[in-house]
This record gives structure tokens, sequence and C-alpha cells, in this order.
């Protein structure tokens, strides 16, 4: 038994199952390991042939069962749990072995883990997967980072397993430390801004345009065929089509209006502010996560104020306005999160090439989208990009469909429909865009009040006013 | 020399030879030390008597000449400083003994301090001391938290030097631990807030209705008549009449438009996001910062794209819906950062008494302002109130202003004009105020690719549906 199977697995909820089921399919056997008999015991089922998928309660036949260097990967929840099964599994290890955190670690977690298991002479890779269940079966994205040399010796499982973008396989390695946690976490915020802005576009498109929900399934069917083309906008599709089964109507429509959350949005926000780079469609995101959560305030507070009654626009006029909005905002969010992901390359030296991360997120993982085909290109043309917002290509993009934006914004404002990821995606447009801004008088308040100081447009240094004298 | 003065005082930058001069003024004693000796001499000059105001390079001198318990407040920066100057006072303190924060720290690292000396038997404070150099001559407003019995011994110099209200002083026990601490930061993020505010309709009233930085100052100084009478607004009318001494022309104009930070409004936003508490106003506030700080980039970009040719409104009817659309948005801005206080006293044991808070918010400090007087009797009606949006008496003022909030948010979409703190506080209120939200959709989509389940309108439990079949 020992020594055959290449790849091990710990933590067999369904991501990992399916992960390892995806790892067989490709040729690779695999082993997989649980405190959780049923699952292991479901895993075999499922695998059919133990010489090619196997399974055990036990982490030292587990690890025994690997070829070295051993490619174990974690698919486990993040935080303690993941420290926990390194502390099992290590008095088997063996110098050169490595060890793959697939969850959404916290990287500086991930930073401490590698830096630990290092001088024990282990190899650590956080790598973040997107695809969701049917992504770890079918073919995810991967998003690796640690050892450049290490990576070689996962590298043909990966890009076998891995989501395919015409041949091309949705992994790559990404760099070193937590480059890869760093990466899926933005990933993840970059999730959180496209899906705020699909429900209020069809908050607005249901309001402002009477929309029935097979109406919205249509549109968004639509624009799927279009340059919205894109996981997200494919499902929400999908989900006006689905029927209640426990009531009369559409499921969509009985779901409760509190939206969770897991916290890696809330993580890219905050950093980001800790990076000092500007993310607000993304802010806004998990600001209306937290809103949303307070449904008896909300009630109460709907009780107390009118709303307007809201000006109808024809459908047609407002489907084309809302899929230029929608594009708009999109490319908005795509540009803060790599704009994020460029300044966190050199503040954690993950030496990130954006280009290659939009490309191995053109399939597989949540964010997928048409989109990604040009965010590629535009990095490919311009390596140094700071802000696609500055690319050629998505200028003239941008141009076309800014206009519909500023529309939609005015609509729902007048109207009182909150389209907040929306507008944060056009204040952060305009102001980005603004050579000058009226920060000027912040500056001269600061200075005011506290003495803070200020810099000049006409000349250098640094200067101060006796402003109340 | 022994035993004399009543308050010692660490760190004689502006702030700190400001306040221990208020201090004196108010027939207390007081010592100061630093390690700088010209600011040691300049205080002893300044102060005139020494047996009145009398400063030292040395530690032990220092603690020497205070009567116990000692009553000695840091006023040095934020950070390892205070960990440093706490090592230093050690050796020559008693038991019972008050050391005060006076600083910007974080609230954790108070807690972490206040514990440590604790176990050497000093009472620790953080005490947030808000209103700038001439505040803290003239009189700051105090956030202290810490020891309630302790405070009892800084009480009587703390409520003399504080600012009045109406013969109240502006200073109050907060609450046990980094409570000060934590008001103040929120503080802090209110003001980012208002400033943030105040730069955008300050722009609007430039671009849209052409006012001059005459009618700037004018019409600034005309709000500060009416319920917006705050010390931002007067100040910002100051500004606007300062004239430029190195040429020709206002000031304000030739003030580079980067605005910096310290810190504490990003600690809010983060802290917020941590609690769960949306306070966007605040967020997008910090986010403005950093797209200020994005000079360069912006001038390519605005290079690349045009802007609308804004469409003109007339002054008089500019400047009165201004005035409606940032009373809303100030009062947006403080039902957010009370809200974060409401749950951090929750989660961390404060026990705030939020009108207890807005009384000691209405002078002395940098958020000082009319509005401040209503919020306090808000509270004092209700002591539970979740949002100031709640009351009765906010829900009125907010009726009569929303609907210019609207307009103006509609106006900066369509003809370009970044508003980003107007438009948050709006879709903020809008989202807040809707009992129901298109976040339904979200917890749709989270179901369909992560099996994350969901809650329905119509009965209890938690649900899953296989969306993909």
């Amino acid at each position: 038994m020992a020594d055959i199977y290449d790849f091990g697995l710990v933590g067999l909820g369904v991501m990992g199952r399916n992960f390892i089921l995806n790892v067989a399919d490709n040729g690779f056997t695999a082993f997989g390991n649980d405190l959780d008999e049923e699952k292991v015991n479901a895993l075999i089922e499922e695998g059919g042939d133990t010489t090619k998928v196997n399974a055990s309660m036990d982490a030292a036949a587990f690890v025994q069962a690997l070829s070295t260097p051993r490619k174990i990967m974690l698919l486990v929840p993040a935080g303690k749990v993941v420290d926990i099964v390194i502390e099992s599994l290590l008095p088997h290890l063996e110098q050169g072995d490595i060890i793959i955190d697939g969850g959404n670690s916290f990287f500086t977690d991930t930073d401490r883990r590698e830096a630990y298991l290092k001088e024990k002479g282990i190899n650590f890779f956080g790598a973040g997967v997107s695809g969701g269940a049917k992504g770890a079966r079918k073919g995810p994205s991967i998003m690796p980072g640690g050892s450049r040399e290490a990576y070689q010796h996962v590298k043909p499982i990966f890009e076998a397993v891995a989501a395919k973008y015409q041949e091309e396989p949705c992994v790559a390695y990404l760099g070193p430390k937590s480059a890869g946690n760093y990466v899926k976490m933005v990933h993840n915020g970059i999730e959180y801004g496209l899906m705020q802005l699909t429900s209020e576009i069809y908050d607005l498109l249901k309001k402002a345009g009477g929309l029935t929900n097979e109406e919205l399934q249509q549109t968004f069917a639509d624009w799927n065929q279009g340059r919205l083309q894109s996981f997200l906008v494919e499902i929400t599709s999908d989900i006006f089509s689905q029927k209640d089964e426990l009531a009369e109507g559409h499921l969509v429509d009985k779901i409760l209006d509190k939206a969770k959350q897991k916290g890696t949005g809330k993580w890219t926000s905050q950093n980001a502010m800790d990076l000092g780079i500007p993310v607000p469609t993304i802010d806004i995101a998990v600001s209306m996560r937290e809103i949303s959560a307070l449904k008896d305030e909300r009630i109460l507070a709907d009780e107390i104020y009118d709303r307007p009654t809201v000006a109808k626009i024809e459908k047609d006029v407002l489907i084309e306005k809302a899929e230029k909005a929608l594009y708009f905002a999109f490319i908005i969010t795509y540009a803060q999160g790599m704009h994020q992901l460029a300044d966190a390359s050199k503040e954690y030296g993950y030496e990130l090439d954006l280009g290659e991360i939009a490309k191995i997120w053109r399939a597989g993982c949540i964010i997928r989208a048409a989109l990604l085909a040009d965010i590629t290109e535009a990095y490919r043309a311009d390596g140094t990009l700071q802000n696609l917002l500055l690319s050629p290509t998505f200028a003239e993009k941008v141009r076309e469909t800014v206009g519909a934006a500023r529309e939609l914004v005015a609509h729902g404002a007048t109207n009182g429909i909150p389209l907040p990821g929306l507008t944060n995606a056009l204040t952060y447009f305009d102001a980005y865009t603004s050579s000058r801004l009226p920060l000027n008088l912040i500056q001269a308040q600061r200075d005011y009040f506290g003495s803070h100081t200020y810099e000049r447009l006409d000349r250098e240094g640094i200067f101060h006013t006796g402003w109340e004298e």
C-alpha cells in the first residue's frame, strides 16, 4: 500500500470530495483523509476503485500512502483548523513534502505558517481555489503561492485539474509566500462588488421597468450572450427561472433579503485601506451586506419615511441603459481590484504578474467573464499599467457606457432606488479622472485646526498658515 | 520642591504646552516633561511663575514633583513612543498613580497598556482630546475611559480645563478600558465624513453655481448662523477669505489637492467592518483621501476622458439646495458614527451612554455642531435608539432635506461632479429605510455556486436548492 498515491487531500466536505475526484479523473491516484468516517466511506464508494481513489481516517496511514515528495492539499475551514491539521500531519512528514492550503486563509496566517514549516523543511502553499462545488469537480481556477521550485511537483496535477480557457489551464504560480491567498482574497472582493451590482440592477429593472421574473431571466440570458458574458450573469438568469418548490411562484421572491458573508470581502476592503488604495465599489458591497442584515431596523425605518413614486422608464430603453451601466461598473470593479493587487505586490514583495492573474480568472472561477480576456490583453500590452482606466482599450469601453451609468444613477437618486455599487463606481470614475479635486479644502481645514501643514500647486515645500490670526 | 504640583504632562509639543497652560489658567499647578530642552525652557518662560508651571527634562524629577496619586498625562505621538514613555516613568511611580494617554492610540493598544499597568497598581486612562491646538489652550473636548474610581482624581482638573457648552463641561467618564480612545476614534471618523462633505459641496457650488471665493465665504458664514452651525463650517468660511501671502489671489486655490491622513478615519472604517456596522459615508471619505493622493494618475486619466459640460444652477437656488443636502448628509454621518458606537459598546463592554457622548461633543471638539444638541436630546428622549434615523425629531429634519440631496446627487452624476460623500449618504438612507432590499438575489447566488443556503420570507428554517439541476 505504501508510496503509491500521487496526491493527498485532507477535508472531504463537498469541495474536498469533488476536488479529489477531479484529480482521479485526470489520471492521478489520490488519497483522502477526514476525521468523519462517513465522509471517508462516501469518497471510497464514489471513487469506485481503491487503487485510484482511497481514503482513511488515520493521519499516519494517509501520509504513508503518498509518494514523496508528498503533495497534501487541505480543504478545511480557514482558521485554527488549518493549524490543527498541520500539527497532526507533521510527525509523519519528511523534508521536502508539500502542504497546500486550499482554503480562504487570511494572508498573514499563510505567511506565518509558511515560515514555521520552512524551518522544518516542509514546503507550504496558500492556494486559493475558486469555482464552488461544481468548479472543484469539473475544473476550478487555482491561485497558488509559495516556493517556485516546490511548485514544479504540484504543477502537473494542478494544470490537469484546473479549468481550461481555450486549452490554457486556469492555474499559474503567482508568487512567493501568501501571494496565492492574497490574490484569492481580492478575487472574492471583486466578486462581492459584481454580486452587489447585479442585485441592484435587478432592483432597478423591477422597480423602474416593471420587469417580471421571466423578463429578468431573459434579460440576463441575453446579456450573457454579449460583452457581459460571465458566470454571475449566467447564474442570475438561471435564478430567475427557478420555481419555488414549497409554494406558488418564483423562488427568488421568497428568499430573505439578508446577505451573509464569510469575511473575504471585508478583508479586501480593510487591507486596501491599509495599502491606501481606493476600492469603494468593494467597500460598499460589504456595507450593503451589513445593511441587509439589519432587517428589523429597516422595517422600522421604512414605516417612518415615504418613498418617492418611481418614474417608469420604457423597458427596452431601460434594459439597454442597464446593460451599459452594468458593464461600466463591472469594469470599474475589476479596475479597483487589479489596482489593489498592483500595490499589494509592491508592498508584500509578491512580484505579481497581473496579466497572468487575469488569464487564470478567465475560466473556472466565480468572477470569470468575457471581460477578463480583455483585461489579460490590456496587461499583455502594458505590464506596468497602473489602472485599467488608463488602458486605451478600456477607455473606449468606458466612454461608450459611462453616460448610461450617469442617467441611471440620477434616476436611482431621484426615485429612491438605492444603487450604491453603481453610484460608487461612477463617483470613483469621476474622482479618479479629475486632475483637480476639492481636497485642497480638506488640507486647508487640517492645517487650520491641527497645524498639519499643506503643499502648494505653484511651488515646492511644506507650508503652514496662521489661519486664525 | 517635592509633592507640590497637581498635574503632570509629558510631551511639550504645541498640544502639550497649550494643555498645561490651560490647566494652570484654571488654578491648578502643573509640571511638564520633555526630552527636548528647548521645549522645557519655552514652557517655563511662557508659564511665567515656576510655582505654578514648571518643567524638567528628567523623568525622576518630574514624577517627584507631583502630588499623589500622581496624575500624569501623555501628549506624545501614538505608537511605540507611548510605551517608551510609560517605561521611563514606571520606576518612579507608586501604587495608585494615574497615567492618561491623551493621544490617538489605537484602542487595542490602550487595552493592552491598561492591563499591563493594572498589574503594577497603576491606573491607565485612554483619553481622546479634540479641539486642535486652540482647543487644548482654550478648552478641548476630552473623552476619558478607564477606571471609574480613579477618574474621580482627574475629574476636577478635566472639568475645569474642558470646553463648556452652556456651563456644562465637555468631558465625562465614558466607560472602562479603551472606551475613551474608541469614542475619539469614531469622533475622528465622523470628522473625516464631514470634511469630505464640505469639500464636495464647495466643488459643487463652484462648478454648478460659479460661486467666487467671496461668495463661498459668505455662503458658509451664512450657513454657520443657521442649523449647519459648526466648527467645520465656520473655519471653511474663514478659509475662503484667506489671502495668499506668497502670490496673488486666495490661498485655498493654491493648496495642493492631496489630502493626508493619520489613520483614525481608516481605523474607524476598518473596525466598523469588523463589527458589521455600515458607515459608508466615513468609508468613502477615507477612499477620497486615497484617490486625492493619486494625483499623478489623476492627471493622466483626466487627459483620456472628456467631462460633461456642467449645467449651471441659479446661485440662490443652488445655495438653498446645497444647505439642505449638506444638513441631510451631516445627519447621516453622525447617525452612522453613533450606530457604530452603540454596537461597539456591546461588543467591547464599554457601556457607553450615547447621549453623554453627544453632550461632550457639543463644544471644544472638531465635530462640534448645533446638530449635537439635537442628538443629545434624541438620546435623552430614547436611550435605546438604534439609529438616529429612527428618532422622530431627526425623521422630520431628514424628510425636509432629503429631496435636495436627491436633486444634487442627480446633478452631480449627470454632470460629472463627484459627490461621493453625499451620494453614499443618500444610498445609505435609501437602503436603510428599505424593508425589502434586492440582496435576496445575492443569497440565491451564494447558494447557487457555494451551497451557502438561504432563509425564506414565508417560513422558518435554513434552505438549499439544487439550482443547477
